[in-house]
């Protein structure tokens, strides 16, 4: 069905300048004016009775408050607000094939919260109350080619989970479909290959979370037609094309199949809503933010935002604006010679089913890390300390610009030798690249910070 | 691993008929006693303030109130009683090689509402609040067999949804683990082949929903040492063999997940939680029961039980006591020569992740039934007027009597040919054995229906 997805970079329809310029340019030409305002000045938005901010719509999503009950990490039970938004919204890429390439139409979008204004995004980025058009803007574009798509033009179609400390159970389609005949290429859109947008991911912040988390579900593994292009590949994209073909590495999916259960079947995750007038801990809030007198995590803000080129030119929405940077990364290291990344088993409150499977570290930095090294999270000081010649990925990506204010963690993969201890916490597994993605086929299994690093994994 | 799953049942540790009698003799040596009594003299349990049955520890289970708002089916809003249950417990068989062949260390088990006393239950049947004694009767025996178990020795290790119109978001951990070290043989135990199991799923409500749930997951298509039984099979054996090692049948699984995704995309399942005491449509609460005025669907009871043979002998607690009688039934038809089951992607209020895969048929009757034809749920005209040559599996199974009170549905499997139509409903798929069993492996994929019914697959 693909053709061949691996592509050198230099004979693609646009060259890798052509694009970085086309970026640029459009970061020049589109107008942005993001500006913070109280709360009760959000046109379209109110705090209910209860304090929670709410679309006037009823829809769209809402921030919450959330009691929460753990049984694992040190804290065990705490109080935060939380993104309520339970609509499924598409992430979906609109791919085409020229001279036997496939392409990906790519759109250079603004939202926000971007640190940086433009970030190559999906064709299709829609909640379900944009492409219902309760917002009452234009339509998006491309909607049509998704909403009629047939069964044989879809290469991936899977239901993926957003930030679990952040999100209430969120989750977006995410979708790549393939079709044959001519497309219109609008202002904003412009078709790049797979080995491109890899590429730009290997820069800080252009390509954004949603655009990451659609091509991770792509496995490699499974387009016997890629072998083909076996030989044009980085030694490293062979060795992650042999790890992504292994459905059975050192240790079997039943195995991992069955440490999971035993994890989900002995914790307790208990979340309940609080309203947000009522929220416990270090949490105020004021007519401007609700945020934490020790200015830990992150504070909820109010916008009033002005985008050119957008279905509706100006709004108003709350963001949520991270008070500290974080850093994801995947520990990988070969066993028996394949690629095996170490994975993490994490709870967070917001996860639909209790545990979701993360990268090595995935944690906050900053004053966080303010406690003796003894006490941080398994992991991070090995990764904090990694030799260049171990690093073989390190870029600063942005989390969603619609919900999140400038918020970008450093993203890591980094390799490890015989000399990594062999003993690891009965919540770590190693796995091959081919056992994330048979999870990944099945909802709720890989958190969007471990697809986020899968994404960037090069092979040309 | 497995030597033989599929043996001849004649020589067996037991003949059939020596366990028949074994199971009538147990019915004979324990004795029984259930009585329906007033919510308040429910011993250990208390209404609370909203009305809900509570348990004074605060574990076990309680009875709430839902209130539902769902986007599909007849009726898109409602409220009902639902059983909440978060722990999460152990359907564990125990099962041992005995010269070549394999065993299931079986338990004849009486529940309060079970229909006719005695059932073949698994090794361990333990909630949580059972393996941690919070009821402080003695240990559950055999539990430290799971409580110490080694990787190598798991066979099957799932978390698997009960009935999603009745427990909320309730699941179990089903465990099937083999070890070689003499096992003492208690009263009410005994070792029995699959085989001899799957025989007496032939007969009506003799082996308990817990032992059906946790065998349906045995996959024939996995193991290899099994083609040298392949001889002994029946021809319909053989056939299922064929089907369960079929992993892309007419459509492949990234056809089947693409269809959920499409449909969890765009549904809508809200539940909020209600008190009971303020429960709306037809529902009543009295000191005796909660039921409908329209003596429909379902009846909450209190009650006293005595079983001597328990870890507690005599205890008091809610059941839930059906008003009709269900029929499940999955319609199987060859395509391209491989046997294709026809699932129905069913959303119930109870459900974790909106939809299950259900058998063809999940309905009750009776009553319900009394509306014209062209309104009955899809296939239940077809199933109820199968002819006798058509019908490949028949018999009343129960539902674990350890919540219902003697509930009883029936259980079918019927074969069509080419005169079948073609074109199915929207929420129906045809898979293949090997695709229901790839799903079951993820946890809340494939309902507890669906499931009863592979596991009465026989295949001597």
């Amino acid at each position: 069905m693909i053709q061949s997805l691996i592509h050198s970079k230099t004979d693609a329809l646009h060259s890798m300048q052509e694009l970085l310029d086309w970026i640029q340019r459009r970061n020049q030409e589109v107008e942005v004016l993001v500006e913070q305002i109280p709360f009760a000045e959000m046109k379209g938005w109110y705090a209910d009775a209860e304090g929670c901010l709410r679309h006037e719509s009823g829809r769209f999503f809402s921030i919450e408050g959330i009691h929460v009950r753990a049984d694992v990490g040190v804290i065990q039970e705490w109080e935060q607000p939380i993104i309520n938004q339970p609509e499924i919204g598409y992430l979906g890429i609109l791919t085409k094939e020229f001279d036997g390439v496939l392409y990906f139409l790519m759109q250079a979008k603004i939202e926000p919260g971007n640190v940086n204004c433009v970030q190559i995004s999906p064709t299709l980025q829609a909640t379900k109350s944009n492409y219902t058009q309760q917002h009452k803007g234009r339509k998006p574009l491309y909607l049509e080619y998704f909403l009629n798509v047939e069964p044989h033009q879809v290469l991936l179609d899977q239901l993926q989970s957003e930030q679990g400390a952040r999100f209430l159970r969120k989750r977006n389609r995410n979708i790549i479909i393939k079709v044959d005949k001519d497309v219109p290429v609008y202002e904003d859109f412009v078709w790049m290959t797979l080995a491109q947008i890899k590429e730009l991911m290997h820069h800080d912040n252009m390509v954004n979370m949603d655009t990451r988390t659609v091509l991770a579900g792509l496995d490699f593994g499974q387009y016997e037609a890629e072998l083909s292009s076996y030989k044009q590949m980085s030694s490293f994209g062979q060795a992650m094309v042999v790890s992504a073909r292994c459905r059975n590495g050192r240790w079997t999916m039943n195995e991992h199949l069955s440490w999971l259960t035993q994890l989900k079947a002995s914790a307790e995750l208990n979340v309940q809503y609080v309203p947000i007038k009522d929220i416990q801990g270090e949490w105020q809030v004021n007519e401007y933010e609700i945020s934490r007198t020790d200015k830990k995590f992150f504070r909820v803000i109010g916008t009033r935002v002005k985008i050119s080129n957008r279905e509706v030119t100006s709004w108003c929405q709350p963001l949520v604006q991270p008070m500290q940077q974080g850093i994801c990364a995947f520990i990988i290291k070969k066993i028996e010679s394949v690629y095996h990344f170490l994975v993490h088993a994490k709870m967070e409150c917001g996860n639909l089913d209790v545990y979701e499977l993360a990268p090595t570290v995935q944690c906050l930095t900053g004053n966080v890390l303010d406690v003796p090294k003894e006490q941080w999270p398994a992991y991070v000081e090995y990764v904090m300390n990694a030799k260049q010649e171990q690093i073989l990925y390190d870029a600063l990506q942005s989390e969603e610009g619609g919900r999140f204010y400038h918020e970008q963690n450093r993203n890591m993969i980094v390799e490890v030798g015989d000399e990594f201890p062999i003993n690891i916490p009965t919540d770590y597994h190693w796995m091959t690249l081919g056992q994330i993605h048979e999870f990944m086929r099945f909802n709720n299994y890989i958190n969007i910070q471990a697809r986020s690093l899968i994404a960037a994994i090069k092979y040309v």
